[in-house]
């Protein structure tokens, strides 16, 4: 089942690159939530390609259908099926990437693992997998919103050597990300996050980025302990996003230069609830989330995909170069924050229903 | 299930730090492998506290029992159970703790959580829970070194604001590393690192550090697409040991700086396999190890019960300080390297035997 | 995960009765498996309704597409998803049974488990949901047919007080049963059983039924100890089947009458392989294929659904009538043994899968 | 994790009949539950060999220690963890069944499946594993008594030929059930059954026989939809007891004989809640249940150590004769019905808690 994830509130996905559709199976959502297929698309057009020059030109509206799981307007607690028809299959000649492998791509590991593999585009570690996540984790969003008022949001944080600078968390709305091209609420980072990512095009080359996630209003008490802490499964669930290589959550790598009497964030109780005075935490402890802002970075690669000739191998044994043709992203951490937001939910919504258990 | 580790080779951790044992059920292990309790014991030595200033005082001899699943010195294939009493649970006064959540600990989680604790000591959020894990570990390491060689290492890469200095991989050995009292081969950094933790304990501080993993002759295409991918898993793994709060494999962060031009790794073919000529994905493609090795790097906070005072909230809602007594490491990365080391033997073990099943 | 089935080998349905579509994913099958759509529809035809007068008059195609992971006519490795849009979707009024539950049904439960239901049909209990059953379990049986020489065939061995007399196991084809409108192989017992349906449907009644099962050259070893046994798994696959009351292996209830010196199965070896000289034990012993025929009888009821006139309760608590109208069959049985077959397969294949890991 | 048994309630068994000690953890138990060894105790006594002649002759005391999960006389929400350490382990020569394989028993199928086999008993196979179930089980039934009044209780209804008379099933209560040397609720039959038993202990045979399990007031609304049918994951965990064969639920097998008229159960509205005025469903409708008693029956084979000659085949493939020496139950029936109930415990408990996270 490695094409499923979450415990109750589990998401399988489907579908490659190039083959007819792509799409995802959403199975333990409670029944009575209000969701349509408009609310769905909605977060599947901030993922799809052919959003301007940052992103790939393979232009595909990605329409959703909902094929089960919701009756007048309500999931009824049945498996939900989402599917997407793939449209911009181009007929290519892939001769060549179906003789070399492309460096820094999976082709090689998947020739390795299962003997041979569709040669026409990412397989199942092309980006567009991820629409079955976004998908399934736009019905996470709305559940979560709707009994806890949570809010999740990620951004771009830096691209190449240019970072956002610095935020005010509290007063931080999607509107502001997403009026920038780059999805970097920082206007004048954004601007030079663009003009990196276009060098980079004009060089035939790639580049990668950081992406924050904020997550406010989180239900307390979330994360089990031990194997499936939240701050594991948040890990493992941003590290599964095609081009992810790292992961941090609160202080993150900088709590590892700090002394206990600096990093240990401070308790108070307000009169209603427990706060702490700062976040070096994140949110997360012993993997359990105490209510604050569950906040966490993570580092994305640059796109493995670049038109500049590249030494490597072939199928067949044999070296030689490859410069790849087509469509691609010459920045994936542009498209990634709503992936992000989408697997953060999928995470959140199946700790929240596995929580119910926990008491008598 | 949130105790259980693995799809099928699976392991099942149990106990608390001040209940009558600790443990771990590890089911899936094939039959036929040979292993002894003194292995199990060895690797559980590296982990235990007592070592020295660098730990705790805490004195465990942490004597491992086998209770099933070996038979005439093999596995037979049926769960594996190991069992350590807990012998040093000196009778404390534990009235303070009870009433005072420890800052940046798990106390006011779990009473979040479950509506009460086991206020003796940190419960199932306290390192001993790890011992577990690292006796599975130790079969996990086993069968992967019988299979394919391969071998397991992690050290302490930085302590506070100091660094490991450069090193080469390739001819590390766990014997330089358990030289050193803080688990890192470059000496003049050990002994800066020794500096900086007897430091922290003298000031009643605690400090954080970064540990490295390191995975030579891991086997070819272990990792599934999609979720459990090698690296999604690895972060899994890492971040749910006790006090990790980052992971990155290859250059990890650093990649998010990078160009595709630079990061890619050059594919060559050597007449037997192929090879990549750098390693920045960090052995892992798509989420699939491609033969090189294995490399990550884990951030570690600083321990957070510390002897200075803090101020913090109390469970009936007041407000006021706590000074932590009792026997804490100053540093929880230098008994992390065996638990590092123990958690990547479980996923890769797990992935290898669902590799088996892959190809017709 | 409710809807998913298998632990590696592991098939998630989706979809109800009156919504757009059903069909499934299946997860873990090995690359390289040859599978077109039309080997799957092969099996599709088998379960179809619209087969005559034994079965209900819904007429649908059950037209199957593969969405993904077959590529150049083999499995892949990845997910294969499935889908059959429903097409005979009369437009009905459901005000009666949108009000009344109907007895033996389901309708209650569901408005008791989720607050309401969609009310047009079986919803998730209806028969359609093994659609996606049948078309995973076709790649399930081409699996064991190719590695194995695996032939597995159902047939309905009783309806009402007719039985089916005895047959030679080892000669038994799948063509002589079809050959039979009721799927018996005794074409006397056969047409009675017809005249039985026949009779059922014309008093607005119906009628139940049992089903026999033979697995013919499995693999030897399959089932694991303890709670996946092969008998546990196949009984749970055999009452997940709709209108599933009962379920027995080797010589079943009879086997709790007789002496263990009657009942043990004599052993012996043939210069090649152990066989036993009798199949009491329906080739599982301690959970585990023995290598002799898997043999197995399941109870289905009657169709709940009735046009006789019953009493029963309404949504609002009031009590009344209710006479069914519409298109039913009128005996489960006769188009069950596809269904068997294929959750059979289903098991069989991923207890294979998982016995590859089981020796080093 | 074919040792582990349930999604969130879930009980991991480990041990062997002749190792150091037999035990389970329980993961998922709600926190705040009260429980005590001396409660766990009770359940294991029943279970316990050396009850008089109607078991077997070996004697083990059975003591169990809560190692874990509980703290100040109430569960924490973490893992509970059993043990049982091994007393009686006689001194055998254990030469005759390492070499030969004793008919009915799993001997062959470990080998097969495992290469080789810990011959000096039943291994995994042995009902000495249920201890762990038995324990699990115990903390079932008190969370169910808690949460909803259930009460679990199973007996013996048939031993060979002798059957248990009509029984007025609301009425019937343990106590009546215990005061049965056989566990037959009918004292008529009881004595027959009784000699039915000492008869085959006297001809170095064994006997089958059945048992009846009924649930009284039972949640509603328990069983998912589609695999984790209530009567689905009841069967499963039935033919999970070793020497089970056969299992129906409510009418079962007869269902198969009738009419829908006759079978479907009248539905009617009291005032207060929905109900049936006949249970063949057995209080599972669609796979949930629906408030009605859970009533099932299952079959057990005659124990398959017999002490009569067998003729048998050998580990080196010889064919030659057995006859098994040693101590053990002519019938295991006797002793099932602890376990039944565990077993039924265990599903029920972890629907219950599944059931928690379906609406909103």
């Amino acid at each position: 089942m490695a094409s499923t994830f979450g415990k109750i509130f589990s998401v399988t996905t489907w579908g490659e690159s190039h083959g007819p559709a792509v799409g995802s199976v959403l199975d333990g959502c409670p029944a009575g939530l209000e969701i349509t297929e408009e609310e769905i698309q909605a977060e599947l057009n901030r993922r799809r390609p052919g959003q301007g020059k940052m992103t790939t030109a393979r232009d595909e509206k990605d329409q959703v259908k909902i094929l089960s799981g919701v009756f007048e307007g309500k999931t009824t607690g049945t498996p939900i099926s989402f599917a997407v028809f793939n449209e911009d299959q181009r007929s290519h000649d892939y001769a060549e990437i179906q003789k070399w492998y492309r460096p820094g791509h999976a082709d090689l590991c998947y020739d390795l693992k299962y003997g041979f593999r569709d040669y026409r585009g990412g397989g199942r570690s092309s980006a567009r997998e991820t629409i079955g996540r976004v998908a399934a984790g736009a019905v996470a969003k709305k559940l979560l919103k709707q009994v806890n008022g949570t809010e999740i949001i990620a951004w771009v944080n830096s691209i190449g050597e240019v970072d956002c600078g610095p935020l005010d968390l509290n007063r931080l709305t999607l509107e502001q990300i997403e009026k920038s091209p780059v999805r970097c609420p920082d206007l004048d980072a954004s601007a030079k996050m663009e003009q990196a990512v276009l060098d980079a095009r004009a060089n035939g080359d790639s580049i990668g980025g950081t992406v924050c996630l904020l997550v406010k209003n989180p239900p307390v008490a979330l994360g089990e302990p031990v194997f499936d802490r939240l701050d594991a499964l948040l890990a493992q669930a941003m590290l599964s996003i095609p081009a992810c290589k790292g992961f941090e959550i609160g202080s993150g790598f900088a709590s590892a230069r700090m002394h206990g009497s600096k990093h240990n964030d401070e308790l108070y109780f307000d009169g209603h609830a427990y706060h702490t005075r700062t976040n070096n935490a994140g949110g997360s402890l012993g993997g359990i989330s105490n209510g604050e802002p569950i906040y966490c970075r993570m580092a994305f690669k640059p796109t493995a995909t670049i038109s500049q000739e590249q030494k490597t191998a072939g199928r067949g044994g044999e070296n030689g170069t490859l410069a790849a043709r087509g469509r691609h992203d010459p920045c994936v951490a542009v498209r990634a924050p709503v992936i992000v937001e989408s697997m953060a939910a999928l995470v959140l919504a199946d700790l929240f229903l596995l929580q119910k258990r926990n008491c008598l």
